[in-house]
C-alpha cells in the first residue's frame, strides 16, 4: 500500500515536473533530460513510468480532463455550465491543467496527437447534453454532439485569447459571456432563468468540491 | 516605379519565407539565417524591410487581418457572416493566412506580442456589429465589444480544433455551426431569416471578390 502511494506520488511529480517544461520550452524543444533534472527521480523510474517524450505529453493532455467531474445538479444545463466554469477557473489556478491545455494547442508539437483532449472533453459535453435533452431542458433542434464541438471549440480559442491578452486575468468573465452567447440556442429560456453562469460560479463551484470533505487525497502528506 | 514595385514584391517573399519558417518550427526555434535561404534576397534585404525576427513576426501577425474587407451587403449581419467565413476560407487556402493565425496561438512564443490579431480583429467585427446596430438588425441588449470578443476568441478556439483533429477538412463546417449557435443571442429572427451562413459560403465569397475583375495583382507575374 505504501509502495503503491509511492509510485502514484512519483508518477504525479513527474508528470508535474513534465507539465513544467513542456509549458516553458514546447514540446519539440523539451528534452527529457530537462524533465528528468525538473523531476528529481532516477531516469530507471521515469522511463518505467513513461517510456517516451510523447507518453510525457499524453499524460499531461489528459491530466486536464481527468478528474472532477462537478456535483449532480437537477438542471442538467447547470452541471454543463458548472463543468466548462470550473474549468475555466482551473485554468487559472492549475499549473498542470494550464499545460495540457496549451499542449493541445501547440501546433508546432510534429509527431504528437493533440486530438485526444478535444474529443475527450467533447465526449464529456456530448453526455451532459444528452441529460439536458432526456430531461427536456433543451430546444428541440438541438443536435447535442454539434454543440459539445462548438462549446468545446469556443471555449479553448477564448482562454487562448484571454491567455494572449492578459495572461488569463479576465478567462471568468469571457467564459461567461461565450456562455451566456451559446445558451440562448441550446437551452429552453424557462431552464435559463434559473441557471447561475456568472463569472463567479467557477470558484464557487470548486470551493464547493474541496470543503468540507474533500473527496479526494489531495493533502497526501496528512495521510 | 518599378523599383517599388520590386520593394513590394521583395517585401512579400520575405514575408512568406518567414510564414513557412514561423509554421514549421515555431516562433522561439525560427532563426533570422533560415528565413534567409528559405527568401532567397540578401541579408540587407532583409534587415531593410525587417530589423529583427520580432518585426518579421509582427509581419506575419498582420498579415492575416489586414486584406480584402468583403462586399458592402443590405444586411450588415450578412456581412459580418461573410467576414467569419472568409476569413475560414482563406485560412484553409492560404498559407500567409494558416501562419498567422497558428502563431497568434503560439504559447511557447516568448517576447513575442500576440495580442495584435486578437484585438485587431476585435475591432473589425465590433465595426460591423455597430453598423448592425445602428440599421436595427441586432437584439437590443447586445454589446457590440463583448458579442466581437466572443466571436474572435470562440473562431480562434475552433479553428484550432479543426486544425488538430482533421488539418482542417470540416473547418467551415464547424465554423458554420459556431455561428448558428452564437448568431440567435445577437441577431433579430427576422434578419436571420435572410442570412446565408451555409458552410459553402466562404468560397462563394472569395469568388465574388476575386472575378471577373481582380482588385489586387495576386497574379503580378502576369503584369
Amino acid at each position: 500500500m505504501a509502495k503503491q502511494e509511492r509510485a502514484i506520488r512519483t508518477h504525479k511529480s513527474i508528470l508535474s515536473a513534465a507539465a513544467k517544461v513542456f509549458e516553458e520550452r514546447g514540446y519539440q524543444s523539451a528534452t527529457i533530460s530537462e524533465i528528468l533534472a525538473e523531476a528529481g527521480v532516477t531516469k530507471g523510474a521515469l522511463y518505467f513510468h513513461f517510456p517516451s517524450k510523447e507518453h510525457l505529453a499524453q499524460g499531461v493532455l489528459s491530466a486536464q480532463d481527468q478528474s472532477l467531474p462537478v456535483p449532480e445538479r437537477a438542471a442538467k444545463v447547470q452541471q454543463f455550465v458548472d463543468t466548462v466554469l470550473l474549468h475555466a477557473y482551473r485554468l487559472q489556478t492549475d499549473h498542470m491543467v494550464r499545460a495540457g491545455v496549451r499542449l493541445s494547442l501547440d501546433q508546432q508539437a510534429q509527431g504528437l496527437d493533440r486530438s485526444g483532449p478535444f474529443l475527450r472533453w467533447g465526449e464529456i459535453v456530448r453526455e451532459l447534453l444528452e441529460k439536458a435533452q432526456a430531461q427536456g431542458e433543451l430546444l428541440p433542434h438541438v443536435a447535442t454532439g454539434e454543440t459539445a464541438d462548438v462549446t468545446v471549440g469556443a471555449f479553448a480559442g477564448v482562454q487562448a485569447m484571454s491567455q494572449a491578452i492578459c495572461d488569463y486575468g479576465d478567462l471568468l468573465a469571457r467564459t461567461s459571456a461565450l456562455l451566456r452567447h451559446l445558451l440562448p440556442s441550446v437551452a429552453l429560456s424557462s431552464v435559463l432563468a434559473s441557471v447561475d453562469l456568472t463569472p463567479n460560479r467557477g470558484r464557487v463551484v470548486f470551493e464547493e468540491m474541496n470543503s468540507p470533505l474533500p473527496e479526494e487525497g489531495r493533502t497526501a502528506d496528512t495521510a
